[in-house]
């Protein structure tokens, strides 16, 4: 879906024909969501962009920010967590978005839905002046902006599910902790991948070198710069809480083995010589002298616990019990 | 075997002399594959290569561009997954590719078949026009296309080998997950320092400092530098998801040895004490008051079973069962 | 709360409006702590600072320098340990201080109470000359100055918890000690990251770049730097103490569960086969010879004696006992 | 030992006397040979070398390359393994190679043997035209050369040695294994600590700095230069395949124990139960209905089996057996 | 306490006063140890030493080369292991030494005794020639090599722990070697983040950017420059031996385990099920045919010993025993 709008300050106007819009007086921004093939090649003719920006945007590459001689192409990537259809049940999927801008026009592209970038769209035709009087560089950050907020709402449900496992891994030593983890673990691996990228887009836009980014559009550039840098330390402090959820989990097991060789030790240890003490006064000698002791049966009962409270001494002393 | 082609826009031509397709208007392709020895010697002469790069292309040196000032030589590897004759069954191997192209003329040139290239040169033969008119820097950059395109099918295989992987480490403890684990993970590892020599001989292409390289062919070689760098992503997520499969694995062990301690510790706590008691009144003693009590059998029972009562709720409130 | 101070050698005045403040001759120092949106908004003005620049103090950015026209801006972060409600006991909280100097002014503002500052005001109010006489950038290094000094402290109670880390983890086996161990490394982590930007932005102050940092004062801002780096190296120390410290308590675990299966292998594999013997002449077969024999039951506890010492011998041989 | 040559195109003459070998016309190779203390000074005099690079070839400091107003000086090692008198039986030991080349002299210079040098003075004196006739920097190339192929030897011996171990870790736990293990990984680490300098000194003679070294020539040394850089790929291929091996073996350690553990619990806890059951039967109380019943003998049994093969078929579910 | 020396080729002279020390012709040597504030003061005062230098020298700073208008600075620090007084017995305890020289003077100063550099001092004394005409940056170079070669003094000691941890390891499971060897690993730690600022600095005073360095002076800065760099090598063969050892010893314990497991339970699994066999016929069943058969007890033998060699046989197979 192609939708134009053309607007400077004090006016806003929305046109059908890409070329009309184009041609108009003012700032002009083609917003491109669920794009085809056609759509794309259109768009690509009444802007002239090149054929290889166009095929990155409907492709799997990492954000990146490219200057043309006549716009600048910068591409990030959406995300959202998903149910996916692999073994592990949930996953990052990204989407891209292309944006380009020239002197006095913008496009924005993706073959999904960019649904956040409908949030500038909006404040466009409510007539917001900063929107309307800065240009397309202004417009360029603003689309950047909206995406790079949607990742703190992203990591803001990552983080929840850490909280969550930190909970688990104290209570548990089912292996369903495990897969948590591991799922986890993945998808900050996803993410840290898909900030590294847009980090480094971010720079160049932010670095002042594109002729086409007005000087006091910068410091808007370098403020999204510094949220994914941002993003990336939170990644990486996340990363460690998930490595110490684990290495807890991993412990309580080996405690558990530890416990469980306790019990049976301490159990075991007990009454295995004390059975074979009875063991030895049920055989049929003809000869035992101590079975016809008077106090015979009373004796072996004081020998065996005597043994038995020895045991649990030393098993006292020992922290086994 | 050594195939020579000479075309400009509109035209395409087969050759068997080198020296005449050299001399021959329009873009000479020379392309040579399981490259014997005299062939070697008799393109170098011709083309005026240096007898150091033509080394380069029989051996196994890594991935790389160099500028000499009459052309510019790019050695690529080509890879593929292979039943080896070591201890581990799959290996990758990798054929070096040569390519060398001057001002109207590229040479390829290959000890192994080189089979991808095929495609480019039924492109030539097929009559594409980008291919005829756009010069030998452009018929490189396919080249390289081709070959760096034949490195996703190969991870696509190690990708379907990583699912099976995650499907048997939940299943099985099995020491042989643990040998396609591993194996796997050296074939990562392999195809990662195939990447990143690879990476840098593109990322050389694409600067744009090789004078050799048209400007218009700088996005190209571009893209697919960004192919490869998008390669190296995925090969460094497939390491995560067998690391974290490896992880699974060890700990499905542990589990494993954990449970297997828990039935025999709960077990033997339970009876080895009872058998002890049975041991007591399977003594011979003389004088054994309990023996001839009337309900003595009876009462052994109630102790026997209020023990194995208080052991198995002692074991549920531990959680071993 | 703002305070304004404008001082010259041998002079302190005290304002209440901003503005006079600026206008007065000598160096202006105005301080905000727990500032609010209002009292922000009207410093901007006062002093012209960037609303980027004003938000990045009320946000959670890492720390950094930046150059304007008119100013320089530092952005610090004060850290404090405290008691959090997270899964986990205690973190490191931090709050922003930003540090804003032109010409003849300073701007400190921080949403926290940064109550380490004021030992900077109060060394302005005695008169301390150095202050008085060497101009806004002196100020401005006193005040980073004083906020890293702080961060000694907190990394002196970070040793301590260490060294009873260190005691702990030799006497005990208990998970909590664990729990301490990742506290720490959490700590640590948060620090690190805490230290990184701070190294970074301190290094810009003392580059020698910026022209409002006079050359006098680039050697105090070199100083601060060394600290920073000094911190850095410290917590990098403590990092590899926590490791170690971690790595004993797991042997210790690995340990204990070897002792134990001791006790149990050899209490069981003396008794076990002294039971069975036992066992045999408890067998109730019409034809025995042995418990006919006069000395059969010594003969068999002679038996069980031998077995018992060789089993011992075999254990002390084994280092088991 | 000292050997002086003399050499250009066509012509080859042995010196005794280092001052006419010098002053001859034509390439002066001085090859010295498990160097004295006296032999090094004479040569240092003779060519004016400086003490410290002297003091180098005869010390333990890493591979280098450093340019003198008057020469070039190459420091290289020559690596072999050796039975060593620490607690591991071998490791690798080398030996430093000088070479100093100036406009018409080459020295080189060692405390060691430096056998593979030999191969070089060889084809001088058989008169090998592209040493006569290309001047010291290619007879300096080709000293460098040899030495860098004898690596490749050492590794195809570590190779070997890592083939052996990946057979040995499936066959068996012994801690021998995990000692070859150690053995080479520390092998391959100081092969690698080796590799890494020689990989900075050859790129200074590759990069084209040294006025010294010909353009011609310089191809050459960058063919060393990649097949160092093909070293330490290998070398890293190595200690993965090492590392991968060590896994295999710890894991087999753990599958071992939990192999055991299961042995142990299925025979105890089919047992155990049965040994209390028949315990309950021996007992001697006068009262015990069941021992006059008719069918009690063999209903006992009858239990015992019923419990036995309800064990088996819970085992089974649990693929204990 | 405070030393003066001037000396020129063939004289050294003694002074009590700085000032006349300075003012004398020649190399002016102050070298000043466990010195105090007011020393510092003095010195500082005579040779308009910055404050922030002087103060460096009797902090915690790492090592560092900093060039001044008039003097260069170098800080080192000395090493040597002690018996502290933290939970662990041994650590590397480390004293700066500040160095500075301007154009005919050096100032030595550090709060320890800095016993190494008396050994410069005796060779001033003595005579040395090329202390005494070489100039003030060649008897800096002389003092910060004393230091350096010190380090190597340091290590070895280190290697001696090393080699006899190397030797417990393979004979012993007690925890108190990983004590050790977490020692030697801290050691390691905080010598090698001595050697890394030194290693820094080291390089400004070889790289020949200062001013007050002589250009013959560089070469043996350098050679100092790679003392550092090997023993940062050395260290980092240290790092890898300990770890190794530590591999060893983890190793161990787990064999241990496994085989108190395999003792435990070979005699568990023979002796379990003969014993019940005995349990069997120890019931008092008053029908049990077998017990009236003639040779009912030697048939029981024999099942007894065909089940405990068939046990046996089982475990060979299974290598237990
Ligand atoms: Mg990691
Ligand atoms: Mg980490
Ligand atoms: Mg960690
Ligand atoms: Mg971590
Ligand atoms: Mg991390
Ligand atoms: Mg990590
Ligand atoms: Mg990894
Ligand atoms: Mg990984
Ligand atoms: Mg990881
Ligand atoms: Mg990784
Ligand atoms: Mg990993
Ligand atoms: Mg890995
Ligand atoms: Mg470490
Ligand atoms: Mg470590
Ligand atoms: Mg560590
Ligand atoms: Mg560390
Ligand atoms: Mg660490
Ligand atoms: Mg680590
Ligand atoms: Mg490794
Ligand atoms: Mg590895
Ligand atoms: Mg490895
Ligand atoms: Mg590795
Ligand atoms: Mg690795
Ligand atoms: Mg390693
Ligand atoms: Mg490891
Ligand atoms: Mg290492
Ligand atoms: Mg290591
Ligand atoms: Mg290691
Ligand atoms: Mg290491
Ligand atoms: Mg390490
Ligand atoms: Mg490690």
């Amino acid at each position: 879906m192609i939708e134009s709008l053309v607007y400077r300050s004090g006016s806003v106007e929305s046109y059908d024909d890409l070329g009309e819009a184009k041609a108009a007086q003012g700032t002009t921004w083609v917003h491109a969501t669920e794009v085809t093939a056609d759509e794309r090649s259109h768009i690509a003719e009444t802007f002239d962009l090149h054929p290889l920006a166009i095929e990155d945007v409907n492709s799997n590459v990492r954000a990146k920010t490219e200057e043309f001689p006549e716009f600048v192409f910068a591409l990030l990537k959406t995300a959202r967590l998903t149910r996916g259809d692999t073994t592990f049940e949930e996953e990052i999927v990204d989407d891209p978005v292309g944006v380009f801008f020239g002197s006095d026009w913008v496009v924005s592209m993706s073959p999904g839905t960019a649904s956040m970038v409908g949030r500038v769209k909006n404040a466009v035709q409510a007539g917001d002046e900063r929107l309307l009087e800065r240009g397309p560089d202004f417009t360029a950050y603003r689309i950047v902006d909206v995406i790079v907020d949607s990742y703190f709402d992203l990591l803001d449900t990552l983080e929840d599910q850490i909280e969550s496992i930190e909970e688990d891994v104290i209570e548990s030593t089912e292996i369903d902790v495990l897969d948590e983890i591991n799922s986890v673990r993945r998808e900050l691996l996803s993410f840290r991948k898909l900030l590294w990228p847009a980090r480094e887009a971010l720079g160049v836009l932010a670095r002042g070198d594109l002729k086409l980014v007005q000087e006091s559009s910068e410091k808007y550039f370098r403020d999204v710069y510094d949220h994914v840098v941002q993003l990336v330390d939170l990644t990486e402090t996340y990363r460690d809480l998930v490595s110490g959820a684990r290495d807890i989990y991993l412990n309580s097991l080996s405690q558990s083995t530890n416990e469980v060789m306790k019990v049976l030790t301490v159990v075991a240890t007990i009454f295995i010589p004390l059975t074979f003490i009875a063991g030895i006064y049920g055989m049929n000698f003809e000869t035992m002298p101590e079975l016809g002791w008077r106090y015979g049966y009373f004796a072996v009962w004081m020998v065996m616990l005597a043994i038995g409270i020895g045991m649990i001494w030393f098993f006292r002393q020992r922290e086994y019990i």
